[in-house]
């Protein structure tokens, strides 16, 4: 993985399920990682980290609870969008397939303070051939 | 900056010049940064930062001194790679006009090693509006 490129659209074809990201680069403590996006994930915060998303495919809204209210980003194909540690959010692909690159510190847990179907603890998440 | 979408390719109609790095994101003590590529950028190496280089459009070679030999990696769109710390590199856009996103960390010296025109000390970059 490392010492080589790596094609995105190549990639994602290694990627068949939806919310199980996968490791395609690690740099200093902080790793890229690749997920398709299908529907609704799960609420949730990491506590300690920042996270932002890219999409490189489809749309992706982030739900997103701040203070007393609730607002939806969307990140078109093409944008990012970085969301603040501590923040309660919720990501949802609501036309089908959307393909996202995410950077976040290696420590980061999926599914953050939640315990849920989707979670994969960090150290086990799938490293890009 | 923080706290909305920010669409690459818009941001790019911000950046005139080549080889002048700006701040399109930070977190987790690392930023995100939107550089246009021209033709050759100089021999430098970062001691202590790895770096990544995704490809937005079209093609960036990286020229890289390894052990006893060079190699040219060539990262074509929709793909990214890794420079890892203490390697001497040299980015050059071959066929014109590059777009690319850096992911490194926010203490980044974009010479790093080498003081030359192109220099800008890491808190004097410009932060994308």
């Amino acid at each position: 993985m490392m010492n080589e490129t790596v094609n995105l659209e190549a990639a994602f074809q290694q990627i068949p399920e939806p919310w199980v990201p996968v490791v395609a680069g690690e740099l200093n403590g902080q790793q890229v990682k690749l997920a398709r996006a299908r529907g609704s994930y799960i609420w949730h915060h990491l506590a300690d980290e920042d996270e932002l998303f890219l999409v490189l495919k489809g749309t992706l809204e982030i739900h997103l609870r701040e203070e007393d209210h609730e607002r939806v980003v969307t990140i078109g194909e093409g944008a990012f969008f970085i969301v603040p540690r501590g923040v309660e959010h919720k990501p949802v692909a609501p036309n089908g397939d959307a393909h996202l690159l995410l950077f976040e510190p290696a420590s980061t847990r999926n599914t953050g303070n939640v315990d849920h179907a989707h979670t994969i603890e960090p150290g086990e998440l799938t490293t890009l051939d």
